[in-house]
């Protein structure tokens, strides 16, 4: 529809994920309205994430060097990891600043469906991070879905051998939410994981 | 939070109109894992738009050359110009495939608090459009808010001294709308406008 490369643009952003066609004409058209300095220091940036980052050797978090910056921080808790599926996931967690010790990053969940098992995922790096017997507690950090819930199982299943503490997120309303609005199989995870307060 | 350029990355993307900081993150990762070349020609293209891209100059459309597509194309009616704000309009127009003059663009619409006034819109380019006669009808066609309605009274208000045709685009319910759910004012202009069907 578009004059070639404005097109090109269009389309390049609309592959990006949660833009739709509209939200990339919208985009198109900020940029080419934009400084064209600020443009080109936004491509740089781009590019540079590219060829600067990487996994973190230790924990698989994403890093622009060798250790991530929660591995190589000194003041946190060696004896306990948490694992996740996603860096994005850790970004979550250190939000809520309940936890202080590591992570290990798995790098996805088991799904059958889009054939990811145990063997694509970083459980092979977690085994040997717990060798040593400096690790005593592992926190399941999956996904409350099917995939996440599979991994979790599989995960509890392997490290229940290795005499460790495991333990995994409680699943139950979110905070906030209406009761009266919440699915069934929330409501049944609330149930199940109820704390008693009394008696 | 992330480390040093993945930050850059995700501030850089949430600068875009429409993009939060979860989308802003989820793009991100997803440039992280996507093909290097992809990332790098989406960079390139990034920047040759704005190298490359410009305003049309007769319609004010962009374009890659000196004229737009549609004001290079012999085939359109020369006698009919459709005024819109932007360069997406006329997109938006075009899709309709029930037009098929000449279009203008302002390149926005009088906006007092904005500090927008006549002077800083392509009128004066429009006029010269006007001069030799061979335009013989004047299509208003911008937004129907109230920075929009105030250029079209001002722009009829200009045009009919001139002795062309001028209409303004209909204003009333959107097709496949509930008129149950219609605002008050779309309501009123379907009554206004409601056209005349027996009798």
């Amino acid at each position: 529809m578009y004059d070639g490369v404005i097109q090109d643009l269009i389309d390049e952003l609309g592959q990006l994920p949660g833009i739709g066609p509209k939200s990339a004409q919208r985009i198109a058209f900020h940029l080419l309205d934009a400084d064209p300095d600020d443009v080109k220091r936004f491509a740089a940036v781009m590019v540079e994430v590219k060829s600067k980052v990487h996994f973190c050797e230790v924990c698989g978090n994403v890093t622009v060097d060798v250790q991530c910056r929660i591995c190589t921080d000194a003041r946190r808790d060696d004896s306990i990891i948490c694992v996740v599926e996603e860096s994005k996931d850790i970004i979550a967690i250190e939000r809520t600043r309940e936890f202080r010790g590591r992570y290990h990053v798995l790098g996805g969940a088991i799904s059958p469906i889009a054939g990811i098992g145990p063997d694509q995922l970083r459980i092979r790096e977690l085994l040997g991070r717990l060798q040593d017997g400096t690790v005593t507690e592992v926190i399941i950090a999956t996904d409350p879905n099917l995939e996440g819930e599979a991994t979790a199982t599989y995960l509890i299943r392997m490290l229940s051998t290795l005499g460790l503490k495991v333990s995994k997120l409680a699943s139950g309303l979110p905070v906030g939410a209406d009761l009266e609005y919440a699915d069934e199989l929330t409501l049944g995870r609330a149930f199940e994981g109820r704390t008693s307060i009394a008696g």
